[in-house]
């Protein structure tokens, strides 16, 4: 069978069976988790073997020790797959609820009731974790998932479906309710972005340029976000040492990821105090500081920034730093070279922070905290299935709820239009 | 200057301006709405001249009497409009206001505060009454939008645009919030469905065709329905005075619209009961019936019904009819044949209707009521701006909350993650 076709009926076999998990209830889909997580457990040194073939494939084709180790399932993965999968089953279910109800003045009742949105298609690279996890949450939400992984991990991923669908099929669910794509090609890639008919959502994580390619490709909406340019301000009303606690915390706790912040904007009344504080603690945690020309005054030993550094997402210990006159110039900065997804502002000052609330357009905006709790679970939401950036159903994290929409429910008495 | 760099000059602008109009009061909102309203009234007589411009080419052209209708501005026409936007000043203000709160183990307070999307391009037909509805909503909602209304509208856009942006100067805000796309050229479509980068959302209103030309040719998210076809299940637990009452009204009341039925399915148990007085007060209205064989015996005027008729949208003074054994057979037909827009059942058995409400997978489902009810303006969520047939962001009709979407405010004292 051509990789069309394959593609084509795993699209056509999810969306049947998607009205079978959307009308399922809660007790019968937790059982499902439940199931996964015991088969986990069972299966776990066949699931490991199948990975070492992977990984030595990986380490033959001379892959970073940062892929292979993304990579690699451990028995801490296998166990943290377990444990998330257990948090999935106690997250409230979404679907069937309803999100507001009213009465039109001719006795309509009409209610918003949550359902789940359909077929999900997730594109993702290396971390074979995201197979589990990602499964957990659209199956939780009562959506059908097609999940194709990077070809690296294709062994791992075909033992973990194999996994899944054994629990499934031991609680009486139709396996095609989660399907791993067995095929290596990119090509795969390109036809899934094609079955608009079948497939309701794509969620592609990882690095920018994969992201780039599934947006080009995509018939299908595509929620995403391609980089976060995460910006702490340090305004000139902020408690310095909260200041240096929380900008450290934000570039330094684990600086590959998109929630990490990468400039540092500091208001001018202050940078003679904060940064020579700041830039020891950055220079002795390893942080390369690339900065304005003030700031290399302040701090000799700092980089000039060019223009290119502005709008980069380093992931690494660098970090861009620039002294703003006020925090209208840093919210100017911020527009120009953000990319909507995380910025602080540090201040004790009231309508300065609710300002900076009501004026910065990214998907988390925080007046006092990290950058690093931009995170479903860190926000409360649960499990994550991804960030989203783009303004589209969901700005943020996206935890359960992101994975559902609403329909309409209209109860009446034999209304008509007059 | 080419038609590519006047609409990527016009995005430009509008992504400018959309930051002002996002951050801007209520009441300065509803002010520019106002003046708007008295700027129609004043400029009535102008728009109305340029408005025969339009109806002179169109007759000339040889457009079809209906069509011609819809693009004639009467003084009713101009009334409505003035109507529309004081009932759109009347909409609460969705921007600024929290859906909902938290506060996390650490006391980090998490809540999501509504957003305008940003900027919103409207592509339509002929109806000019559009570019005044879809601007009031829009900016009401803190969007800057541009709309691109048929060339056979191009003179009454114009002048309508030039009656707008009156307004919004006399309101101190920039003319750019909302802008007419003075192309009349297919070519100029094109070019605004590759914005991406200026442009949040497309929102497609007329034909089939216009959709799918927009939908194949947008790389940015678009909302749409392609088709209503729409379907009244009468129940043999149906009161048949009031199933009689429902589909006659679904059918007849306004047959060239969305949310008609176009399909009419009644249990076997009935159809010898109900079909004979409803296909006579049909045939009294001039409504054509295409029927299955059982319709076809007991109504012996039916023109049989062929397969390609159970998925036709006929806008028209035709229905098709299909005896079904029981409700799952119902179901099925509208899973294999319906357009996700608006079903309907007419029963007194509680539990099929609940069974009906669950798992009919349209953006509204109704029971005992009249399909035309599936309208923002009949649901309560105040003027529409479309209905959305696809899952993503909006399911159903979407009124001034659809143009918005929710950002996360995260309040700390200092929090980090450990």
């Amino acid at each position: 069978m051509s990789i069309q076709s394959t593609i084509m009926e795993m699209a056509y076999n999810a969306r049947t069976v998607s009205k079978q998990i959307a009308t399922c209830s809660s007790d019968q889909k937790n059982a499902a988790l439940f199931k996964i997580a015991e088969k986990l457990k069972q299966n776990a040194s066949l699931i490991q073997n199948e990975n070492k073939n992977d990984v030595h494939l990986a380490k033959e084709k001379g892959l970073s020790n940062a892929m292979i180790d993304r990579l690699t399932i451990t028995d801490a993965t296998i166990a943290s797959m377990i444990q998330g999968l257990q948090e999935v089953v106690q997250l409230p279910d979404p679907i069937g609820t309803t999100s507001a109800s009213w009465t039109r003045p001719n006795q309509l009742h009409v209610s918003r009731m949550r359902i789940p949105l359909g077929v999900i298609g997730i594109i993702y690279e290396s971390r074979p974790n995201v197979t589990v996890d990602a499964a957990g949450l659209c199956l939780k939400a009562g959506n059908a998932v097609i999940l194709r992984g990077g070809s690296e991990a294709i062994h791992s991923n075909q033992a973990l479906a194999k996994t899944i669908h054994e629990a499934l099929a031991e609680t009486g669910l139709p396996e095609e309710i989660v399907q791993v794509v067995p095929i290596p090609d990119r090509e795969a890639i390109t036809w899934l972005l094609h079955q608009e008919e079948y497939i309701d959502l794509i969620i592609p994580r990882g690095g920018e340029s994969l992201i780039r390619f599934v947006v080009e490709n995509s018939k299908i909406p595509v929620l995403k976000h391609y980089k976060g340019v995460c910006h702490v301000y340090v305004d000139d009303g902020a408690d310095l040492e909260m200041a240096e606690k929380i900008c450290f915390n934000s570039k330094v706790h684990r600086p590959g990821v998109c929630n990490a912040m990468e400039t540092m904007l500091v208001h001018e009344n202050i940078a003679k105090r904060f940064l020579p504080v700041m830039g020891k603690r950055f220079s002795d945690a390893g942080v390369e500081i690339r900065g304005c020309a003030e700031t290399c005054r302040i701090l000799p030993k700092s980089k000039p920034a060019k223009e290119e550094d502005w709008p980069e997402e380093y992931l690494d210990l660098i970090l861009s730093v620039k002294v703003v006159e006020d925090m209208n110039f840093a919210l100017e900065h911020i527009r120009k070279y953000g990319s909507n997804h995380t910025e602080a502002i540090v201040t004790q000052d009231y309508s300065r922070a609710q300002k900076f609330l009501k004026e910065v357009d990214s998907s988390v905006v925080l007046v006092n905290a990290s950058t690093r709790f931009n995170d479903g679970g860190q926000l409360g939401l649960g499990a994550e299935i991804g960030i989203s950036t783009s303004k589209l159903h969901a700005f943020g994290p996206m935890g359960v709820e992101e994975l559902t929409t609403t329909k309409f429910i209209v109860l009446g008495e034999g209304q008509i239009r007059e």
